[in-house]
């Protein structure tokens, strides 16, 4: 064994964790892989990570053992458990996927075994829910037997400029020398700063504002819409005008989807509410985010009742299907709020987005993606996500997939606003 | 007459109208300032300026001719409207102090004369509310005798590093000639970029929103510290770990008072209700920051019910009333709120500000401050307002104030979380 005798097994390998098990392992480390995708685990042993993280050629030279078996993980001594924290129908917390890892690593773990948790969660519930279930199962005692950290994971999918070896890491712990070893394992595949929290609830709460933070900005982007196109003002000619100003913070319009920023306030809330405080922001925000697929789809209505198309009989083309634009991930996309408000008028609907998984998007989101669109065909084309093949593509190309009447509307200032014919 | 012929009059001479009148004359126009406030216009003409935004020699420098009287402003062809827009009891806008510039305006210009308002206005107030009064007093044509253009005020009070000259100026106008006019005029004075915004409209809301995204920025912060404090996590080591990611926006806690970021956002909260909008965020984000000085009364009370002092009989100091840092602002300062509530429980509270003018504080605010605060004497010492003049006295000097069994309490992160007994 070397770097400090750490054998590292990451639990979840999915945008967060295999970065996380990548990285580990190209500084040396024995890494074990472990997922409950048996699809997954396929995948990444023919060197095919579809999320679009780590190339293959990178997959092809690591030595981490992928697995489907929680076995393979006894040899290790240091376990990041990254799996998803979503929230259920009714938007409460869904711990389930992290309770069954943690079910699973008490089969497990050994005497002096360090659990660190990347996944986002409400402040208290490390040591309140995931630690008394491990020393349940396991018979351990906590501190005296094993340690658990917490070091929220802040993977930001498609970027490629923050990646996790170049982000802050901040780090917490059950105890002072598990936070030290913590810190000291991190600090050699993390090139940045590792911040130690005063306590694991901190770095918990630390992590879950984060993305509470953006989502709030952009509710009030999407509130501002609301306000100025009822006062025939273009909300993006405002936004242009106000980022003038140094300290104006740019965020624009549009759909939350995905797994972070629309999901981890709802944890936020549901832990606020349990002690008797009622986040009026955080849900009013929560609100008008959830709420745009409709305003988006009456814009639509309000566009093609304008201009005499008859509604049920009318043709859309929907560019883009992904929560996030150059991002082939479709979990909690919102924009299938809007197909289904659309088709819930009888709209003819084509869906296109190059980026995403036509099989994966039939299978998760009973939607059947279009190849190509029809050239000289639809009425409106609505550029829902903007993904840089959409840039490229241009008005010009796009324009192609209009009939004699048909326009362009830009929901997500994809184009310059004018070569577009309908912008929020 | 030089500068394109223009001749520069500025209405109303507060925080924003002086710097600008400034600018003008410095760059070598010839510049008639009018404000309705007599003791204002003496101390201008003595080469006082209490705001502390123009420094004596300047004045003294300067071939400004001050005024209370109109007439003085009949030689100007260029006219710069400066006055505040407060809110009234109910919260509404109040724009009467518009109203009456625009009334006095209407007597005095000529035609071809320019009207350029500065003040943060609703969007749609310049066009539907302002030019019908001047048209309706003045018998004059908007466009074809004079024109009016908007362009927000950005002066930020106490900011030594942004300043009128070096602050992206957005200008609008009623008619594009005019619209050529403002531009070159501003950016004879204004060394940053004059943006063209595409509407009176656009720039009115440009303006409007960005102390309304401040606003709710701080209202956020505090809707933390609501939550966290019901969870027992200090607020400030939450933003402390958070403050380590790229994106994150580094907002604190605190009461928001002053007269724009607290006052501005209910301008668009009136107009989106007249137009069938309600905005559910932007009321959130007002109800939270307006609670808050009731909320800091409450953690005051419970520090001094956990030591057993005896409530009524306690002696608290507040450091601090201006509504913002090193500036002698006092106008809607939620400090007071916070000093009437501790009030209302029968509690001695002293208040020391060295920054504010005792004789303004006690004209405008009904409240006597301390010239000095006693030592050995309070229970709680609480830091409202982050002055520099706080900082620099440091913990130690500031403990001198407290009795054997006092603390400091820091409602605004001003002195190292170490050196204080109470944070948010």
């Amino acid at each position: 064994m070397k770097n400090g005798h750490k054998i590292i097994s990451v639990i979840g390998l999915g945008y967060v964790g295999l970065p996380v098990a990548m990285a580990f392992n190209e500084a040396g480390f024995e890494v074990y892989g472990y997922d409950v995708n048996k699809k997954r685990i396929n995948e990444l042993t023919n060197n095919h990570d579809k999320t679009g993280e780590v190339k293959k050629e990178r997959l092809h030279n690591c030595s981490i053992k992928f697995s489907l078996h929680p076995d393979i993980l006894k040899r290790a001594n240091f376990h990041i458990v990254t799996v998803p924290t979503p929230i259920d129908e009714f938007n409460k917390p869904d711990l389930m996927p992290l309770i069954k890892a943690s079910k699973m690593l008490a089969k497990i773990i050994k005497k002096q075994d360090i659990i660190v948790f990347e996944s986002t969660v409400f402040p208290g519930a490390t040591e309140e829910v995931i630690v008394p279930e491990i020393e349940k199962s396991s018979k351990l005692s906590l501190n005296s037997d094993f340690s658990v950290g917490y070091s929220p994971e802040r993977i930001n999918p498609a970027d490629k400029k923050y990646k996790f070896e170049n982000i802050k890491k901040v780090v917490s712990a059950s105890n002072k020398s598990a936070l030290k070893i913590i810190q000291e394992t991190y600090a050699k595949v993390v090139k940045a700063e590792i911040y130690l929290a005063p306590s694991i609830k901190v770095a918990e709460a630390a992590k879950v504002i984060e993305n509470t933070q953006r989502d709030l900005n952009i509710a009030f982007m999407n509130e501002l819409v609301k306000i100025f196109q009822a006062l025939d003002i273009n909300t993006n000619d405002v936004l242009d005008a106000a980022s003038t100003k140094w300290n104006f913070l740019p965020f624009r319009p549009g759909l939350v989807g995905g797994h972070c920023i629309g999901v981890d306030p709802y944890y936020l809330i549901h832990k606020a509410q349990q002690v008797g405080v009622i986040p009026d922001l955080l849900i009013s925000a929560r609100r008008i985010n959830d709420t745009m697929s409709s305003h988006f789809a009456k814009n639509i209505l309000n566009v093609l009742n304008n201009k005499n198309f008859s509604i049920s009989s009318s043709k859309i083309l929907i560019l883009g299907v992904a929560f996030k634009e150059n991002c082939p991930d479709i979990r909690n996309s919102k924009v299938i709020d809007l197909i289904n408000e659309l088709k819930s008028f009888r709209i003819n609907v084509d869906i296109f987005d190059p980026v995403v998984d036509i099989e994966d998007t039939k299978s998760q989101l009973k939607i059947d993606l279009v190849k190509k669109p029809k050239n000289d065909f639809y009425d409106i084309v609505v550029i829902a996500v903007p993904h840089n093949q959409f840039k490229k593509m241009g008005s010009v190309n796009i324009r192609k997939f209009c009939n004699d009447r048909g326009s362009i509307m830009d929901l997500k200032n994809t184009l310059p606003k004018s070569q577009v014919d309908h912008t929020v």
